[in-house]
């Protein structure tokens, strides 16, 4: 669950139509010889998370993805298969194809699973970065069922104690239906904050809080060129430390996929990510009927809402709730992007020799 | 994964066997009704929680249990019944009996289903507090499986924003198997510090960090009587509070049981705890073969504590590794239990006519 990052205006923003941002990436994707539906899922999930207000993992990241398409680190060409294809459980190698694509089919297959069965397992090895976790387990939630998805990353943290990056950000989530309401979802990475969001301060030309990172030497820094060197801090400390082994021990070592520094990022250009991802559906109906449990997530939400607020808070939210509002006026207005965005954008167009995409 | 704080010395602590102290508290368990094989359970799962050097789970809260088991909040008898039994999914009812007991049962049903389908998950309604998670996570690690375990608890923490008790500390654990060594395990409350912890300083009359609680009006305190009174803080600030909503999901609304206000703790020793849990077990060896996993693992700890070491520190621990290191030295040396404990276990023997436990 991070901040809405888009009200934070600068002199050369720009709106663009979430419809026409789309149409942009899907076309940048084709030029590498994608075919136009995973192109659409691949541009999807990244303007996806431009509409929630993860800038972060947005339309920032195009063109990065787009250097290991045409290094080939990345495959354009999907090429999925099934080592293991076994009633609830499955181990999915994702041939290196493009990671949201990846992960939609993973996603898709574990859904068939848990309906088959009560609950289903996809292990995956051999993936690519995907964006934001939340993207694949809403899926699941529209669909009856609660998910949970990790997956590992590039090494970006130490140990706790240590002074080597060994340990990606390694986010996770969680979606649950909830009955009238937008999916009630839990996403984090074990960092005290993701990556992306100190290239975003380094973007804009922001310091970053004394708690996220710390230098190559081991000291607190503000400056995010300083951090992006040094080493992030997870979460909540030696426990943010734990959770990230846990999530990349779940993702790499149980799909047989990279593992530490073995993961690529997507920073990177020209290497195989061995990104491995562990997906496990639960259909609902199979532990309760399920207007029962979406009657208990109403519940849960009008109680959450209705406390007692802390001095200066107008209202309580339910975790994935400010990602719901942020698409609906997005939507609407349109996605606020920062300058330095929209001139990455213009560099790829112009080397993929699609048309920039438009400004409102 | 809590720090070990058995070498803190105090004036009129003192030492004693781990199996004595075993033997004590099922004796204490027996005079309620409890049957030698379910008081035995209780017993082992309160004292590991001490030799894992996590006395705020330990015996430090026998007298809680006890006053449950005297009102019939929790029942002495064991009665557990499974409304849904769907081959890898089941719903577990506790029937309000000891937690310890309950979760056992439900931890070795979901790894036998997960060894019959690759993966299973069990969903418990009507049980009470089980003390640490990664007694039953380990549990499953020793059979080769991977399992997660999912509880929710008493509210403790404010709904971010709020100012009223509805979330618990709610922890999880994942365990793992790690070939030759002891099984890598996560174990997390979702507040910034188990609320044990800070009953524990107020046992030892410490002062605890800012950063655990706020007292009843939203002020940071580091009076552990004032933080009792007022809101444990989440870790990791909004992030804590969507995995504990999360968790609250899990344990709570998915299998039909308590959650938010609705479930009691083992401080309260009159209402039911309607506390409610989720296992889930995953079959390493319906994934890949468990000696290569085994291996993948021992390469995953080997790499982890290589890494160059910050100033100060002596050695990089893998998750559960200072547990593990904790029982073995306490198994020789004696669990050494601060003298407001052991006055509160002779006050307990007083109570239940047993003979209290002997110091070494």
């Amino acid at each position: 669950m991070s901040t809405a990052d888009t009200n934070e205006l600068q002199s050369d923003s720009a709106r663009v139509s979430p419809d026409a941002l789309r149409d942009f990436v899907s076309a940048v994707y084709q030029t590498t010889g994608a075919s136009a539906e995973d192109a659409w899922v691949a541009a999807d999930a990244m303007v996806q998370a431009d509409l929630w207000g993860h800038q972060s993992h947005g339309v920032l990241r195009l063109g990065w993805y787009y250097a290991r398409l045409r290094s080939g680190a990345m495959r354009s060409h999907t090429s999925v298969s099934f080592p293991v294809d076994a009633g609830a459980v499955a181990v999915m190698d994702g041939g290196d194809s493009i990671g949201p694509v990846v992960a939609k089919h993973a996603a898709l297959d574990a859904i068939r699973r848990a309906k088959a069965h009560g609950i289903g397992a996809v292990s995956v090895r051999n993936s690519n970065h995907f964006g934001t976790c939340m993207y694949f387990t809403r899926m699941a939630a529209l669909e009856g069922c609660i998910m949970l998805v990790t997956t590992n990353g590039g090494p970006n943290m130490a140990p706790w104690g240590g002074l080597k990056k060994m340990i990606g950000t390694n986010p996770w989530s969680v979606a649950v239906p909830a009955g009238r309401h937008a999916p009630l979802i839990m996403d984090v990475a074990n960092s005290g904050v993701a990556r992306g969001k100190i290239f975003l301060a380094q973007m804009k030309h922001e310091e970053i809080p004394p708690n996220w990172a710390v230098d190559a030497s081991g000291r607190p820094t503000t400056d995010p060129v300083e951090a992006l060197k040094g080493f992030i801090l997870p979460m909540a400390g030696h426990k943010g430390y734990a959770i990230g082994v846990i999530v990349d021990v779940l993702s790499g070592v149980l799909s047989g996929s990279g593992f530490m520094d073995e993961v690529h990022g997507p920073y990177d250009p020209v290497n195989r990510s061995r990104a491995g991802h562990l997906l496990i559906a639960l259909d609902v109906k199979a532990f309760q009927p399920l207007d029962e449990f979406n009657a208990r997530m109403e519940r849960y939400i009008a109680t959450l809402k209705a406390v007692p607020l802390a001095d200066g808070v107008d209202e309580v939210f339910y975790p994935g709730e400010k990602e719901a509002r942020a698409h609906e006026r997005q939507i609407e207005e349109g996605i606020l992007l920062p300058a330095d965005t929209l001139a990455g954008l213009d560099k790829v167009a112009g080397e993929a020799g699609v048309a920039p995409v438009a400004r409102r």
